[in-house]
């Protein structure tokens, strides 16, 4: 399907766009190609981000950057969605220093080495991803003895939603991961080099 | 759930999104629930209405405004998402000038009285809700014959994904629709006074 | 498919039905199209409008005719049955006397604004609706605190089981609603003029 | 849950009820669960049976009595009935004179030792059962090459539809099929004693 | 199917098949399908008979061989698969000396006359049969008060898992059961004739 | 749960078993788990393996090692399996020598970058693992233009149904793969080295 939508040249892109590819290539090594797929329109590429920024980036709140990124990978495995399993388990395994834990959420994260608090976490995920129309109250009471307030809770259903976006639109549209993200952060000790 | 997340004082938002709500205010005579949900978030607040614009409110494509409307419905009603299916249903009746054709789509929009040419845009957008991962080529092929382009199946897509993304919000926080909404777009003679 | 199962000349129907038919269109001022789709076939007529009196129309127990109604709106919008939603929805509004609640419980009647006595009872006319061979003690159990005993739950599980019958039946024949249906009970003063 | 809807004493019953019963009792031998589960309820009881005859006692159309009978096993296995797989099932290999087909059918239709019109008219009636709200032109179409015509297809669709509503009052109410019915059916020779 | 992956001939089978189907032969007075459908792979014959036997012939453990051919029938019955539910109902009717049961268990073992025992044991047996990634701490401690340890419950799941692959290559192959089985353990007087 | 059914002792197990197990862990450098878990069960173990080795080591047939393990990899995600997705995922890399294979397949193998026969080899394998009892001759008829004969679809029939047995197991018992093949297959030049 890469033909049917296919990414622009990065050169044509807006100023702003452009930059933040840039950065992030910079940054990265290689540009995802989400960016790409995503730029061939401008507004939609600007929101997008704008709202992964706003729930991926930030400090507050008792999430880490790792927890997020497990939160992705677990609701983007049960949507079947090839672009983020694999781009989002890269991610996870480089911010959790873990790198076995993206195979096991992607599979089933009932099973994965992971504390008690991060499969709460992960149950009520995949519940927003599945069955968003059944959460009651009784769903929130579950994460508060691991010390997630509502705040975090609404990260956590925030960030499942959104991926929901991204799966759907990653799906349709046959984005493919790149390469590069099936081995990062599986080697431990190549980050030191 | 109201409770658990409420509506911040209108006064105290940022000035953007509190001169946008404002213009809604003044348009529709009251304020969509929606705008207030999300205003406790103001980075969320701005992305989630930054994606909405793009998709909604473009001038582009075969898509009618209607047409657009009766995404959301359709699939929202998939969802179980009662904001979305009452507001946008709304919507949908006054832009199609159809007062009962959100309450056919929302229930299933097989028996709804629509035309072919629609009737094929909401089986895509159907499966784009349920069974992203399936699509293939021939769901694009099924759309050809009645006048969508890829640029049409982007914007059907896309606005599912997105309305995926509001459906699990709304659900997930206990977001209730404006009583206003039920009735509008059921009284054509209304529109006159 | 309205071509496939013609409604009958009501002059050519026998008198019991003819007559009963006239007296629902004197008092509703339309005859709702589930009269006339039925009666093409006198001795089925006769069975589903004496299994439908019988259920619906009853004063004993506990359940009031709008919460009957409430069943039926909730379970045909699980079943997807248009004709059911949007005619007993219309019913439902008026028995109720709330103009919102039956679009509310066909979407979801989890966020219904509903009291906790109608949320079980739904709760249980949902499972007869969708896994009956999964009911067991522990459902009777979460009804008996809120005021209905075994005859009343008798009730729920028949008016879920009938109407189950009346959407299959529905859907298969492309049965559509009156245009009336749609907005009765939406506006209520206008019961007075 | 036998105590809590236990069968009404037959001299209580209403004559009409009671001469009927006796008369079934006369020919079968005895007196078939649902015929008492029913009884408590006099006007309900009418219904169902009124309904019953006119679909499974009508001589017009090409169904034979054996299929309609094939129709109830079917569709009943699929909604978990036990009653009504175990009662039906003894009646169709009474009718169809074949021993094995209602535990092929109630298994899996596809795999039973039936001609392609009867295949053809399970799957129609396994999409009413399960999926109604789907059903859709190219169904019908799939019916014409077998022989059957629209009041066929209606009388598929009834029996199916009725059913539903008995599988669920059997499955909800814990009704158990008499013994009787195990082997009935099962020994061709016995019907020459 | 049978044209697919016809029989081989008894004469032209390994000494070792050979002579197991004649003692099979020899005990039942006729050749299971099962033994003749797998022996045109000698080595998966082998393989399939040896685990089967480790299974259902084992002595230790509480579980009875009734009470092993009563999860198989069940679970086979949840997979649609003709063959095993025919084949191994007949087979739990002998063992269980109770003509009903197989029936029973096969459409609804909820409703089953067995006792709470097998109950338990059956709900864990379907768990792994349709959702074994969901089997959890939760669903050990369910047994324990049965009676079952956690070597009987190995048996329960190894029993389903193991018929789980019997289930898939029966319906592929379109495996039909013997027509002796269906009769097989319903007439319990004939056994001493 | 691994303390549920803790792995044997090595030097208490069978000769034959003791033996295969030092075998591979000299060809592995480690020991798989699988093959610790089942040795506590020697005959289990015996079936297990034979069936194994009778559908994976074969040289017969169309059917590559590597699309053998590609069927598994696919199936168990399906399945949810942990262990068998990491285990052989890590196989399917070294014999397909494409180390971004596993993890397409196990995510959505509709993505994954492989040929037309590979991807109708695991739509046969999918409908198998999941909805066996719908097989028909059409899934047979879509496979023959890619070069399967009906011997290779048995073999695609029993990898999947055989690995169904497993992952329940797996699933089950809380089988752990162990951490070596998560990156194994993963650096090509490695194997060089």
């Amino acid at each position: 399907m890469a033909e049917r939508y296919p990414f622009p040249d990065l050169n044509t892109l807006p100023e702003d766009i452009r930059a933040r590819i840039l950065e992030v290539q910079e940054k990265a090594g290689f540009i995802p190609n989400v960016f790409l797929a995503f730029a061939r329109r401008p507004a939609e590429w600007r929101a997008f981000f704008a709202y992964h920024d706003a729930l991926m980036l930030k400090e507050e709140g008792s999430l880490t950057k790792g927890e997020r990124e497990m939160i992705v990978t677990t609701t983007s495995a049960a949507n079947q969605c090839l672009y983020c399993v694999v781009a989002h388990g890269a991610i996870l395994r480089i911010y959790e220093k873990k790198p076995l834990v993206a195979d096991q959420v992607a599979v089933n994260h009932r099973k994965a080495d992971i504390p008690p608090r991060q499969k709460a976490m992960l149950d009520f995920a995949m519940k927003v991803c599945q069955r968003a129309h059944e959460i009651e109250d009784g769903d929130f009471e579950a994460l508060y003895p691991h010390g997630f307030d509502d705040e975090d809770i609404w990260d956590i259903a925030a960030i499942t939603a959104f991926f929901g976006l991204s799966n759907r639109m990653a799906s349709f549209a046959g984005m493919q991961p790149n390469p590069e993200f099936y081995l990062m952060g599986r080697l431990p000790r190549e980050k030191k080099a």
